[in-house]
């Protein structure tokens, strides 16, 4: 067992630990805790039980993610009890201060609450967003709120996978409010909606659609729009923008729930409109539950998830198994320089795979 | 044999020929040519024998696959040998009516030209682009010119591999000038793209990129933008979107080939400039054959397809498995009600289609 204190920082221990002289820095061999020690460590709301279990699932080690997948679904039973919201905009427009500002405030209502990240930057690059956990300084303090960064590598749909996992977790360990940070530049919101029960775009005022980098197609999957930054100078401005985007939302196909995605202001600096924030969020939630468009959604990204999970491990396997990659290079080759036609050799590799003639 | 003259028109049965009373309408059986014949057939160029073996490309039945795939590997020695252009515009940019300006040209100078499509809304509605043949009616009077509209059927990315099977069968039936004409609304250019040499944006003057719902990204896919309709009272318009296009060239990061994407003008009305943009082609082909850009960019394409190719046929097996269909409903259900987590769904799955316990 780990016999450091609960209240530890709960981000992963490569980032909240100062690198230590004797620790070899390839193989982090950690002692592992039991199947049972996760599980109750998590029920308990262990914050570092569950950041070790959340490493699990990071791992590249098959016999961790094993592990990893048993305690998912020993989690699962405790686990959907939770609002989750996504949160996107361009680098700028202040997502980080944001959530500080309004976590903080929700962790001090005693709401437990959990911020997470999904990172195409990271898949690619192996940097990260909430990589540099002073950016949440107040909120990694309180003894309410989770912070994890996004996993620092692979595929963003990996990425995107681990994050939906960790939300089990997450709720599994009573964590009642989960944030997802997303940066604002395409497919990385396509799968962030996918996994959220309520999509929050943060703007900032008088940069224009274009500048801000922000897609018709994102704005589409808002359920609200947060101009942040409506403080001092910027006050007037960022109420002009309000109003253009409360204008534009009329041109959008009405949706099938009947939500008409509210434009706020805020700001995260003076915290002036944060609770607005909230309280919004706080009553499409009611009103989505009400319907039974909360669950229908939630269903339907279950089914959706299972597609992506099946075809992703399938995939996975093909590509790692030995018959294929023996045969892979000289089959490539073939097809590389036109001789063999890719139907055939695709034919030839799936047939190794399935042990076929 | 098929018994009809050499001279009737090649695009697909459905389109060219009214329906006839005594053909049923499911069931279109006509009499299957051999193996021998469809290949005799492509090699000395016959355009009714190449429509009917696209057929075999297009069709929904397995024994007709087959066959397909034994002419594609069959003709594969004989393909590559043509310039492969992709075209791109929203609706109105005049795509159709270009190719028709262009095609007739070069049919008559003696080119032998297909023209192939690649259409999303084919994909999702069976709406076609160039389903309408009369659209080119001109060129499709040509002797040396082939038209085929998209397939109605599948996913874009079935659309887009038997595109690109159609363009071996079409390059080994003598075809050296391959257009691939596409729709700019997103995916399909990327998929596009991978199949051809040279890509050309066209577009009408005045409307700004956002009018035009051209993206950023395919702008930068663009090996030459052509503004069309530069004719009458368009003329300077035409030249002055010409000249914003050409300054706005600079902002985009420099081509690894050394290639700077010329910005021309033209009137498929007139013909003035389409000989122009056709030399600016020939020059790209000439500077990309000597750098050796050329030949490294179909070999990183046909390694892409194999890829693409492997994934998607596997997944289809997957899917069409008799014991993963009859356990599908089930599984689904628990992970759609949350009782049973998507991550040991997919492993029983997979399992069950690898054979394992």
């Amino acid at each position: 067992m780990d016999s450091r204190p609960k209240s530890f920082l709960s981000v992963t221990p490569g980032v909240s630990e100062p690198p230590s002289v004797t620790t070899p820095k390839v193989a982090v061999s950690r002692p592992r805790l039991s199947f049972d020690e996760y599980v109750q460590g998590i029920f308990r709301g262990d914050r570092m039980i569950l950041a070790k279990a959340i490493t699990l699932i990071e791992s590249a080690r098959p016999q961790d993610n094993e592990l990893a997948q048993k305690i998912i679904q020993a989690c699962l039973p405790k686990a959907g009890n939770s609002l989750r919201i996504g949160i996107t905009g361009v680098p700028g427009a202040g997502k980080s201060t944001f959530l500080e500002s309004l976590g903080t405030r929700l962790a001090k209502d005693g709401v437990r609450l959990a911020v997470l990240a999904v990172d195409p930057s990271s898949a690619l690059s192996g940097g990260s967003i909430l990589g540099d956990k002073t950016r949440m300084e107040q909120l990694s303090a309180c003894e309410n709120a989770f912070i994890r960064p996004s996993p620092s590598r692979g595929s963003l749909g990996g990425v995107a996978r681990r994050t939906r996992e960790t939300m089990i977790l997450c709720e599994a360990a009573g964590f009642r409010v989960i944030f997802v940070e997303t940066v604002g530049v395409g497919q990385s919101e396509t799968l962030v909606h996918g996994m959220i029960d309520f999509f929050l775009l943060l703007m900032i005022a008088g940069a224009g659609d274009e500048l801000q980098g922000i897609k018709r197609g994102i704005i589409e999957m808002a359920d609200m729009m947060v101009i942040n930054k409506a403080e001092g100078d910027n006050l007037q401005r960022a109420q002009a923008t309000r109003q253009e985007y409360a204008s534009a939302r009329h041109m959008f196909p009405a949706r099938a729930d009947g939500w008409l995605p509210p434009v706020l202001t805020c700001s995260s600096l003076t915290g002036t409109g944060i609770m607005e924030v909230w309280e919004t969020i706080k009553s499409f939630e009611q009103q989505a539950k009400k319907s039974g468009s909360f669950d229908a959604n939630r269903r339907s990204q279950r089914v959706q998830w299972l597609t992506q999970t099946v075809e992703h491990d399938l995939l996975m396997e093909f590509w790692n198994d030995p018959r294929v990659q023996e045969q892979l290079a000289t089959v490539r080759e073939q097809v590389e320089s036109g001789d063999l036609y890719s139907g055939y050799a695709a034919r030839k590799l799936v047939n190794l795979f399935r042990n076929r003639p």
